[in-house]
């Protein structure tokens, strides 16, 4: 998906919590801020925005000179969903329909995103998810298709949402199941640690696909990801950056698991924002 | 005032509506907001947002080539209130205090604002001030140093709130007013043409403060503007603009009237966005 211009505010509020998050300093600030506009000022905006967020990121910890600014906010939200994992996980096991319930539970996940810069309201969002159908709803036709897959690879997107990623795992089918985290620190993105910290080696194989975009930016993907992706039978793709980046792949048989965060995607989806979405791509 | 950080997302917000409203081709629009962009990652955010908001739009009206992008809007909000404007009359004479029901609904106008995107409502604007208090009251006091002033000077905003504008300026002692608008069109700042179309040559003298910010930045100004301010016993600024380019003049006798639009504003004024202020500074 192109960047459309209203995703340019988005990408600077963004720099801009960062900003504040990192530094007290008011001329460092301003800095980081004026160097990411200096990358927005200089980029061609049919890229996907997690290209152009990949570029501005790349920015930001140049100028902090910090590998990882939501090193502490990554460890945090793990934390968090760690101790709500049992319940979590009871609430799926307690359901009539536990798979479905699993899907759910996962795309609720997906409300840990600093990026957008929503209030982090996990329960409550649990609890909204849970109770409605999803405004696209291809959960049937994932679960028929997870069972004749054997090649199966998950797109992970944020610290803390792994929790959830795992419990959706453990409801799948046994095939030979691949995690995929970023290949290094971008925003509060899942990487190997936060795969390992939830436990994902337990239930799949954790691979890096080798990038720093908030997304899945296919060319700069390395060699052993891009032929897990070309040879998996089924993908599924976690998030709005994985959406941005890989929703003009049509070959392929991926399934979308996502809340809908900006106006933006609702319109690409034709759905609205808060809504939840289990799409197939490519049908 | 100087810029915040938060105040860059909205100068680009009002960019991109512009780009929006003006042309249809993506790739204009894109290379205005990129201009936009490199203006802005390349100036000092010590300066006012104002400051800013002249060099952004002046880049904007040289992409398009045009040197009033929002002339068609201006005359559609000046057509709108002309029409009001008997009502609004009536409004302000069948008050009791017909002195401070002119002050409030002078403030109401303030929501003829492009800048800030806020959605165009006017009448239940004017109802709900005209309903409240302001949140910062000192109507009592200017309508007392009013009554002192021999040379009054009223600093316009928007092109149709200029109706407004003279309804209060009819409510006013009779001293010798001048009101000031932009020298140059930018945004839907009134200019000479719609101060004249609202009639306000018949209630004031009529003068440009020589400038093209959204704003009165006083050494941008004319020599003929500066003396007048220089000169006056009391001077009316309306709106943000006028707001965040004098706010730390505290040495004359400024009187500041406007509708709280944003958080930054409501930050520096301790009061709340959609509150209304009549404010006297250098107490």
């Amino acid at each position: 998906m192109r960047t459309y211009l209203e995703c340019i505010p988005c990408i600077i509020d963004q720099t801009i919590k960062v900003a504040q998050q990192v530094t007290q300093d008011e001329g460092k600030r301003e800095d980081l801020l004026q160097k990411v506009l200096v990358v927005l000022s200089n980029i061609s905006y049919r890229q996907t925005p997690p290209y152009l967020g990949k570029e501005a990121h790349r920015v930001i910890r140049k100028v902090l000179d910090n590998h990882d600014p939501f090193l502490k906010l990554k460890r945090e939200f793990n934390q968090v969903v760690k101790k709500l994992y049992p319940s979590l996980k009871e609430k799926v096991n307690s359901s009539s329909d536990q798979f479905s319930c699993a899907v759910k539970l996962a795309i609720a996940g997906n409300i840990i995103d600093f990026a957008p810069g929503h209030h982090f309201e996990l329960m409550k969002t649990i609890d909204r998810v849970l109770a409605k159908k999803p405004a696209i709803d291809d959960t049937e036709s994932l679960e028929k298709d997870l069972k004749k897959a054997s090649l199966i690879l998950y797109l992970g997107d944020n610290a803390g949402e792994t929790f959830f990623d795992k419990i959706l795992i453990e409801h799948m089918p046994h095939g030979e199941i691949y995690y995929a985290v970023r290949g290094s620190p971008v925003i509060n993105d899942a990487t190997s640690e936060d795969a390992y910290f939830a436990g994902l080696d337990q239930v799949a194989k954790v691979i890096s696909n080798g990038s720093d975009a908030p997304g899945t930016i296919l060319e700069d993907c390395s060699e052993e990801f891009k032929n897990i992706f070309k040879r998996a039978d089924l993908v599924i793709a976690k998030g709005h950056g994985n959406y941005e980046t890989l929703n003009e792949v049509k070959e392929k048989r991926l399934y979308f698991l996502l809340m809908v965060k900006c106006k933006i995607i609702a319109r690409d989806l034709g759905c609205s924002v808060g809504d939840f979405v289990v799409k197939k791509m490519g049908k």
